[in-house]
């Protein structure tokens, strides 16, 4: 009988993990790929280091964690471009014997201990002045590590320290998709003189159901003005409230084109610990420097032509899945209100997959 | 007794369809992404079309096999611009369904004839006169979809029949590849300020030891004139000659540069029908328009400065792997001569990877 339930708990504890993903999440960043890709990411490395250098005086004697550091970059800059006691770099991956070799290389060891483990395992010699990770997925909140981040937070942040981002937005603008839509959807009405429509259902069903990650979207594509439909601090914001987030958008169209869908990306703050000191800001939108999170593009069910003054409105809801942890489920409702004429309902249902995708962010 | 008989022989067959990965490799060709960038190969496609049109006088009345037809493009050529009796067009992926939807809507359904079934197994009314087939993968033969083609080839084509195409080449060219030598290695060297290059035994080991199978080259990163290294007729080729396939080359080098690699593309001939006809090709190298196979790299270890007269010469094997059957591993063997120095000997092992990777090919 206690054989029975000693497996019993073993296999809650397989599945547990299994939910997590985590040997393919943490296997995917003990390759080189991954963290070549961010390395290579000018926008969002020299981001953090703009924060280093902007707070250099006031890091002074204090103690950085830098949660998921990766190859350690973020630590090095700390420990060369400012002058902080100490520097708990913490990396759940096999990358952390390589970031502990870096660290050497670059005459850091004094400053920077490298901590291999899980946020949530980790022990630290003492609570920190400052959190910073860069733990951003696609649509912001993909992988969800930033549960790991508020883990550490509530476990190791003094009273009174500071978290970097210190908040988030996640923004979203109605948009064109003309070269996408003619390329997955148009494609089969005419291929080489041929009528491949049966294919289009299938088609939709395989490139329109899903959000695509890899969207690159030009500022002329938007609609409308963006506008923020949800907000995270990263003071309060609690591991409980990422099961569901909701938002609104309303936006005006300032001129006529195909609605195919909506474009969403993201924006973090870094605020300042200088006296006076401006807030670092790192946007993932097209009117910024591109980033390797580039943007993400739900498309709708149908192209819809709107007009200048037309407005769309509605809601976006962020569901957490329960089984797969890494995982969610936007979904987005909208009306568009005509200046002309009828009013159209509409509603699509947008599923991040089953599976973690290793998409880059 | 006979139960654990009938067990072992189903064992035997499960394991036997997993060194074919069969449900993978299907599995992908039942969705639209791969039809769909093989349709949106202008010219592969076109190619296929040209020789149905070069041929149409001969095809009037023939019975033609479309082996492995996809969404069945070829077949509609056939059907829509020449005459032939019968076009049966074997797919053994669940994209046959479709395939059978797109022939009606085309009102082909007279002349062409769906079959799912995988080669081996398929049974048809009669011989054909023709068979056709675009079975080429990355560095030609990855997937090894040739094997399922020699096999229709034995069980289906008449005395006299022809093969489409009718035969193919594989060939190699010495070259630099700067770009993604320094995204790939040159970067660890100071990222920011750092010394990374601890990390450049993991990159070599993770960029430079398997084939890089999106390469484009510029005819300008040649550092000698390419040369075909083997050539397969496919009415001789046999199933047993794919275990091993054995070439030579020779290079001379024209200009300075630094010698990264090697890249390889293959073309193939179509036979004409007609009398006096021309062959069609399909060229897939830097000098033709780009096709969705692109090139294949192959990185050295380290890159070498090469001269104008220098020579390279070598071996180069292709081996199938005896387990998994879609498989490969290519092995180039090469020494440069100096005309001005010494001579280095050097070998480098490239595999191609442990799972059918759906690379486009
Ligand atoms: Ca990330
Ligand atoms: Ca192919």
């Amino acid at each position: 009988r206690q054989d029975a339930a000693a497996e019993e708990e073993e296999d809650n504890h397989t599945s547990l993990e299994d939910q997590w993903q985590d040997e393919e999440y943490f296997g995917s960043y003990g390759t080189l790929r991954l963290h070549l890709e961010m390395l290579s990411d000018k926008s969002r490395t020299e981001a953090y280091r703009k924060v280093i250098v902007s707070n250099s005086a006031s890091l002074r004697s204090k103690v950085v964690m830098d949660l998921g550091c990766g190859t350690g970059i973020i630590s090095l800059f700390c420990a060369q471009l400012a002058q902080p006691s100490e520097v708990y770099a913490v990396e759940a991956s096999s990358m952390a014997e390589y970031t502990r070799q870096l660290v050497k290389q670059n005459g850091c060891e004094q400053v920077v201990t490298v901590l291999q483990g899980r946020a949530e395992e980790i022990e630290l010699p003492k609570q920190v002045d400052v959190l910073v990770s860069e733990w951003m997925g696609n649509c912001l909140l993909f992988e969800f590590m930033v549960e790991s981040v508020l883990l550490a937070r509530d476990r190791w942040l003094k009273e009174g320290g500071v978290m970097w981002p210190s908040s988030a937005a996640l923004t979203l603008v109605p948009c064109q998709a003309n070269s996408y839509y003619a390329e997955k959807m148009t494609f089969w009405e005419q291929p080489y003189g041929l009528d491949f429509t049966p294919l289009q259902p299938l088609a939709q069903q395989e490139f329109f159901t899903k959000p695509k990650f890899n969207h690159v979207i030009e500022p002329d594509d938007c609609l409308t003005a963006p506008s923020d439909v949800l907000c995270l601090d990263m003071y309060t914001l609690q591991v409980k409230d990422l099961e569901e987030i909701k938002g609104q958008f309303h936006f005006c169209v300032e001129k006529p084109g195909v609605f195919h869908g909506f474009t969403s990306w993201f924006t973090v703050h870094f605020e300042s610990l200088e006296t006076g000191g401006a807030t670092v800001e790192l946007n993932t939108g097209p009117n910024s420097q591109p980033t390797h999170w580039k943007q993400t593009l739900f498309m709708l069910d149908r192209p819809v032509s709107v007009h200048a003054g037309d407005s769309i409105s509605g809601t976006i809801l962020l569901r957490r899945n329960p089984f797969w942890r890494r995982h969610m489920t936007i979904t987005l409702h909208w009306s568009i209100n005509s200046c002309k004429k009828e009013t159209d309902n509409c509603q699509a249902n947008h599923r991040l997959g089953q599976r973690v995708s290793p998409c880059g962010g």
